[in-house]
């Protein structure tokens, strides 16, 4: 099948959603299956968008004096159920070793869904006094959730991720923490990922199994839908109890620190796709694509292409070069398919009435400049572009912001638009209930909880600003 | 336990190695365990090696036209077995998943201990044309082997890795391939880890489960044995024609193609303790030690401080300072424990006396300069240590490298020293047994298929030059 055909054969954004992402991560070169049910394999062009997202990650956390440690990737059973909120929410979607090296095991081993009861475990070991704290680490790994249902990046059953653990000598230093990095999950989403989200607290029913307050980033899709693209946990002292961690204060007392955890996945790369991308393909923000520039030859040009590839290099602009015998046509759609933020079309005719065209992925404009202009033409658009995606998601979700004051107007928005409801909730969990069982809203998360209106279930006194939405 | 204890409890290397080796990996802050048995928790100091190793590498693989992608971590148990060879060298060291979200597979899943039945899966399905190859990948990530007796960095039961997987359209450009990352992971060895290889080809019986040839890079420790510290493997079309993988070839007709696989482990860093260590503990080469020097401030000597440190990070050289209330000595001997390959002493009154001084960690020489000329200096001592650590290991390895032209000969040395044999063989696996039976000593690699002598085993015309060596 040819490439043009493939194109083609992206289904359309605004006809069918769900069809149009899956196309896009096939189309695209993203991923691929295999016959390992609910996993995905991550290819070259995906997997070089989430080492992008690692590198800016990485960098931060160390700037912000995290250390990268690796942790066993299996649980013993019975260490998995000593925090029982934990045991509780995670038991349903483990994966269970139950053989190894052709004998059965005594005690099984869990396949980590998360790593706090290992990290505790290891903490109590080296944690002795407060010169110990605060403890601040973090985990680059893959983590397996049995999933019934999976699609690429959104929800599978194997997921690479980062999880930050911490461990500090007071309430105020923890939760500090846990706030800092979910701005540094904010910062990622909006000056990379270009995603507009909103930050808050999780709703009791809604938070980590463990933690005491749990921090969101949320990002809407393209259809409205809300994304959970990174949370940030303060577990106050819950965990540190049930492992008997301790330190020796400053006045050689025992005292029991104070815990965070903090993570986001390849889930953010299902939600580049969902925000930016188009019925052409992948639109990728320049400050995260794998390659920000596509050059595309047309006929024989090659002394004017190492020129350019030259001052490509030097200007640090990442770029690939499509030198295969495939026609401009096919060129073109493909590289409109993968989202290169700019294709740059070199051409023999127009080189000699004295041109190369810059071609804009996110508006499909055309820019004709001579070769001296065009590196610095292409920063120049980059730039316009980063700022460009940003804005038009912001503007795109803005508008399916509404606001509800009545249980009537909630019902009404739900069933005519989908988007984020931001709304007063008095904080009682059967208000919650029925909000997601009309209407299959669920909170996304508290913005405010000292703002005067009338629940828009109840409408008894509330405090709590909220929004609502529905959920990938 | 202070720190000058726990200096002091460090086993002599000559006393027994084996403790040595342990009491350095606790003592160094590079792992700890945990309750899952025959794991290990890999703590940043430790991870910082490997966090570095990765970078080096992935530079060179990238360099080389490798892309990184990403692979289930598990292999359902009816793809396992469809390369015979494979399943056998595998199956009695496989982990099993029996269960997920509570429920029995119908399928079990192996964790994968190797990807290669999982690479061919996805090869077949994205390899159709010549135009494909050749086709470069590469995959970081952990494997499981359910060892037995297990070793911090040398023998666990979960490994950090990379595997390389290759496809190519003829023999002679995957040999080629092959070749290429065993001379990528020489050079690590040499010119970063400072630890000489001797590089050749495994027997057939000590080759890996599948390939047709096996290369190693085989390291020497300070005790004599042999670890071997990365692998290479030619597949021929084996694995290709058991998986039905074809491409068109330019004249249009069906051929298979040509498969390399190679990788390299955290055991690297057991390689690194193992030949640069003594007894007070850890030495890492400058080209890859974490922090090329610990900065010890002894008094009030903020100000100086501040303009090293700023110095040093213009110049690019990692470091540390200590700036804790514990003592002098305490931070001299943590120093030497971690191995930082300078330790900077920058007291108050050699301050006055216009001075401070640089120790090596190689020597433990003391080198006394002015503030001014410290860093020139400091990054001169870097590279004498880079070169002394690599010659030291070298001279040492080549006094242990013996000939046997007999098998008395063979016999006597491994009663007296341990260390690598070289000598001829005839190329029968019953000598090689015999020998492995008499003397511990196994094949470690053929370096000359086409030496002239005697078998060394059997007195037979032996066309085979290889050395014997016990190994970890």
């Amino acid at each position: 099948m040819s490439k043009d055909k493939q194109v083609k054969n992206i289904t359309s954004r605004d006809d069918d959603f769900a069809q149009w992402y899956t196309d896009v991560c096939r189309v695209a070169d993203l991923v691929d299956y295999s016959s390992v049910k609910g996993s995905m394999i991550i290819r070259p062009y995906g997997y070089a968008i989430w080492e992008n997202i690692v590198n800016i990650l990485d960098k931060k956390f160390k700037e912000t004096g995290h250390l990268n440690v690796q942790m066993p990737m299996f649980i013993p059973e019975s260490l998995f159920n000593i925090e029982k909120d934990h045991v509780e929410g995670f038991a349903p979607e483990c994966a269970i070793v139950t053989h190894g090296g052709k004998e059965e095991l005594e005690d099984k081993m869990i396949v980590r869904p998360t790593s706090e009861v290992l990290f505790c475990e290891h903490f109590k070991k080296i944690i002795k006094s407060y010169r110990d704290l605060p403890l601040l680490y973090n985990q680059w790994c893959t983590i397996v959730r049995w999933e019934k249902e999976t699609r690429p990046f959104l929800r599978s059953r194997e997921i690479l991720w980062q999880e930050g653990h911490t461990m500090h000598s007071t309430e105020q230093e923890a939760k500090e923490e846990t706030l800092r990095m979910l701005d540094v999950y904010t910062d990622l989403q909006k000056n990379y990922l270009a995603i507009p989200v909103i930050t808050g607290k999780k709703t009791d029913k809604e938070k980590f199994a463990g933690a005491e307050e749990t921090y969101t980033i949320e990002a809407m899709m393209y259809d409205g839908i809300a994304l959970q693209n990174g949370t940030s946990h303060y577990f106050g002292n819950g965990f540190a109890k049930a492992f008997d961690i301790k330190f020796l204060n400053k006045n050689n007392e025992l005292e029991t620190p104070y815990q965070t955890s903090w993570g986001v996945t390849t889930r953010m790369i299902g939600s580049i796709i969902m925000v930016h991308g188009d019925d052409r393909g992948l639109v990728l923000p320049p400050n995260i694509a794998p390659y920000k520039v596509c050059i595309v030859p047309i006929g024989e040009v090659e002394d004017t292409l190492l020129n350019i590839e030259s001052s490509l290099k030097e200007k640090e602009i990442t770029f690939t070069t499509d030198r295969t015998d495939k026609s401009p046509g096919f060129k073109f759609a493909e590289a409109e398919v993968k989202g290169y933020p700019i294709r740059l079309e070199v051409g023999k005719r127009d080189l000699e009435n004295g041109y190369v065209t810059i071609v804009r992925r996110d508006t499909l404009e055309k820019i004709q400049v001579t070769v001296d202009e065009c590196i610095n033409k292409i920063e120049e658009v980059l730039s316009d572009i980063q700022s460009n995606l940003y804005n038009k998601a912001k503007e795109r979700r803005d508008n399916l912001i509404f606001e509800a004051e009545t249980y009537d107007e909630f019902i009404n928005i739900t069933k005519e638009k989908t988007g984020f409801i931001k709304t007063h909730w008095c904080g009682d969990v059967a208000c919650e209930n029925k909000i997601k069982d009309d209407t299959t809203y669920k909170s996304r998360c508290i913005i405010d909880e000292n703002s005067k209106g009338k629940c828009v279930c109840c409408g008894k006194d509330a405090n709590t600003l909220i929004y609502f939405g529905k959920q990938y």
